[in-house]
């Protein structure tokens, strides 16, 4: 069974400038099935002696435990919402897995998953991140990253002009929501011995990881935040994420959708990247707290690319410096 | 001063399964300026004593010069359209290049490049395809894919599932405006020592190259054709790169319009990759000459993804069977 493939870095000369900063995104947007999960997603397979995966997913992980089973011959059913996406149900299926459609209106997501369970005692229920499989899974990316900075010293830098290796960092922001990627990264990188920090981001309307580092424990959304980066949803972090998060991270930075949304745009215009919008939190972070990282070298990661095309062009179209009307003729 | 960087590999299961072979995307996109440009203009500028450049490009070109001649500490002048797209213009000034406007329907670029010339000895006028400068430039790319190839064949295949490393190739397809890029590719293939068979993809009513080949001499269009890939519409291909291109194509592929635009669609919704028009031909040749390449590896070079917003949403929001309408609900 072949594992995840290396995060992409992409570094942009206008990009950088725009942001004050050094950046490099570590794209997961070309991530097997498109996004970080499949990390996670091909640990659990491999570490599990079960049959059959079942979980309930209506985005990534969903995709990314699809294939994920078929590429180790396991069984795999994903439970979505039958109001998803077609392009999210479709993805699903072209990656080999049985699609379980429930009306949330009436049956809750996890109730439709115990049933399945009950009924075949030779399936996992996998989390998509609660888990330590999930969080050994992400810690992949946490291992590059601390290689890339171990080269990375060992080469000169010449700053904002780019040099010919990506490190070394002296930041690492990564988005958040039930944290599974940001303790992954956490866990590599402190199990290779590197210190730099790890700062999560998360919006502004979803902020329970801001007030739970404040109140020292976990603290939960009353209902799953409607921010536009669907793939934080989470009404909490997890209790094995939390584990990792709240003694390593160097803080969290609240990123207003306004943000998340020029991120987006600027990672498209001036990166040539196509990601989600939870992908875009991270460089939202950087105009959310441009003072801090002013001059710094950052690592912004861009956990997945896979979008909703109909959401992609409404933030796309939307106003930003950088999308101004094309074919304007200017006068000299 | 800092040469190219590597070239991004990407595959995708889904646009490899639609496609009926395994694709790798080679993607200039994020090279530095958004296309392969730049390994041409880092060569031509590292290689010259003169400390100023001037050349004519509405687009990639000028972008990659214009970066190359700051990192060198050059000056350099890029002649452009005065019509020419916004953001194509604010790119070149923020990559430091001065940029020197002309009304082309009452002075010819040519003409304004030889004013120029004229006005400043110390200057070197560059060509954006035909020069052994450029040739030897892109020849890096050629090289990175023989030691991807190299590598591979120590490695096992396991088909469309996708391998750790991406070779070997059966076929390399590339896209031919000028030829600069696919006559670069044969050459660092061939100094390498590597047979793998090279296809030129060009439009369909671009098609200059398909009938030289016939010809066996170089056939110009009397203008420039009007495809919607912008970087391949020159009226025919150098001399310089013919004499590489001549022997050693494979042969050439004709691609629709309607092809090269699925070709974008397909990159965007299966790979997560922003390409621009010239860059999805390769993708398009794919669906133009599937018999041909069916089952085989193929490595398809997407030469950058600098692309006008609204050209982009135009064809990403046409019709596709990747585009559909989304957040439909659909029944189990």
């Amino acid at each position: 069974m072949i594992g995840p493939r290396p995060t992409t870095i992409v570094r942009s000369v206008r990009l950088s400038e725009r942001l004050d900063a050094t950046i490099a995104i570590a794209s997961e947007a070309f991530q097997w099935t498109g996004s970080f999960k499949f990390r996670a997603a091909s640990n659990v397979v491999r570490s599990i002696p079960h049959p059959a995966v079942i979980t309930a997913s209506s985005g990534n992980f969903g995709q990314a435990m699809a294939y994920a089973c078929r590429l180790a011959g396991k069984r795999c059913t994903v439970v979505m919402p039958a109001n998803s996406a077609h392009v999210k149900i479709a993805a699903v299926r072209d990656y080999g897995a049985r699609v379980d459609l429930v009306d949330t209106a009436t049956v809750r997501r996890e109730d439709r998953v115990a049933e399945l369970a009950a009924a075949d005692a030779s399936a996992y229920v996998a989390s998509a991140y609660d888990d330590v499989l999930v969080i050994q899974g992400n810690a992949t990316l946490g291992r590059e990253l601390a290689a890339m900075n171990a080269q990375a010293k060992t080469a000169p830098r010449d700053g904002a002009a780019g040099s010919a290796s990506p490190g070394p960092f002296d930041a690492i922001i990564a988005p958040v929501g039930g944290g599974g990627l940001a303790a992954g990264i956490l866990t590599g990188l402190r199990d290779a011995g590197d210190p730099t920090p790890v700062w999560a981001a998360e919006p502004a309307i979803a902020n329970d990881l801001v007030q739970s580092l404040a109140a020292g424990r976990i603290v939960a959304h009353d209902r799953e935040p409607q921010t536009i980066a669907d793939g934080v949803r989470t009404r909490s972090v997890g209790v094995h994420t939390w584990a990792v998060l709240q003694p390593g991270l160097a803080g969290a930075l609240e990123v207003s959708e306004a943000e998340i949304r020029e991120g987006l745009r600027l990672c498209f215009h001036l990166a040539n990247l196509k990601v989600e919008p939870t992908g875009a939190v991270t460089v939202g972070a950087m105009l959310a707290a441009a003072q801090r990282f002013r001059g710094q070298h950052v690592c912004c990661i861009a956990s997945g690319g896979n979008v909703d095309p109909q959401v992609f062009w409404d933030i796309i179209g939307g106003h930003s410096e950088h999308s101004a009307p094309a074919r304007t003729s200017v006068s000299p």
